[in-house]
């Protein structure tokens, strides 16, 4: 078996958009996903530069992906990256695909010369725990996801 | 008293910097920040926008501050605001400032047609939550951040 990695591309979109499905149907959130193919398509080339994205492929099959953006620490005053999805398809799980993943986001940030990556885990989430500490992550428990969104946006800001 | 909201600009760099500050103090991390004032104003000017913010004023002294920047939703899509901090000075605590910097941001998502805003709440934070779900956002609960810095991000790089 072999792990390689690419940074992701205009036409990477429908790979990307299935990996993402993969990882809502994994949390039980396959009714929230409205994104389209087109629309990551769209992300990683907006000027500006939305967001970025690694394939894992094995054996020349996309079977992973990081998607991450620009983010910034107000304690560091600094650029950092937030890695917003970190997908691996089932059928490619447990096989070291999320571990590469995620040192090619850290090779990243560092080629960047950015001091921190960080994310977002749902607690319940053992496996990932396990993968994360072992990359030596600081995890902190008890936060609070918020959103405002629809009307309830709509609302606020009138 | 009132207050008045107006987007930061070049210059403000010291006053984020002391709500920023004030924030820290209020969680126990105040040792964990590292940015100066130039890093804010820095981060305000940098060509493609790495962060804005808002100022809220009251009776014509810095009062508050919302600091954000775009973020990305893999569910929708869609260039999302992720809200990176929402600070107000101790003196001017529960007068209704935070309420309505969460509203100018809201109006920023609906000014740029952003659909959603988001952000990270402590969970024994009982004030916030009541002041983000009478805003009409959701909280959910069951998150933990994760953060790769330092001697542990350079050796996942390697």
């Amino acid at each position: 078996m072999s792990i390689v990695l690419r940074p992701a591309v205009a036409g990477d979109g429908a790979a990307l958009h299935a990996m993402v499905m993969a990882l809502a149907i994994s949390h039980g959130h396959e009714n929230d996903v409205t994104a389209t193919p087109g629309d990551f398509d769209a992300a990683l080339t907006l000027p500006g530069g939305l967001i970025s994205a690694i394939i894992a492929e094995v054996d020349g099959l996309p079977a992973g992906c990081a998607i991450y953006h620009r983010s910034f620490s107000t304690f560091r005053g600094k650029e950092t990256i937030y890695l917003e999805d970190l997908c691996v398809l089932p059928e490619f799980r447990r096989r070291g695909v999320a571990r590469q993943l995620l040192k090619a986001v850290a090779r990243a940030a560092v080629a960047r010369g950015v001091p921190a990556v960080s994310w977002l885990m749902m607690d319940w989430n053992d496996g990932a725990r396990a993968l994360y500490e072992s990359a030596g992550a600081e995890v902190e428990a008890g936060n609070s996801f918020c959103r405002l969104t629809g009307d309830a946006l709509g609302r606020l800001a009138e």
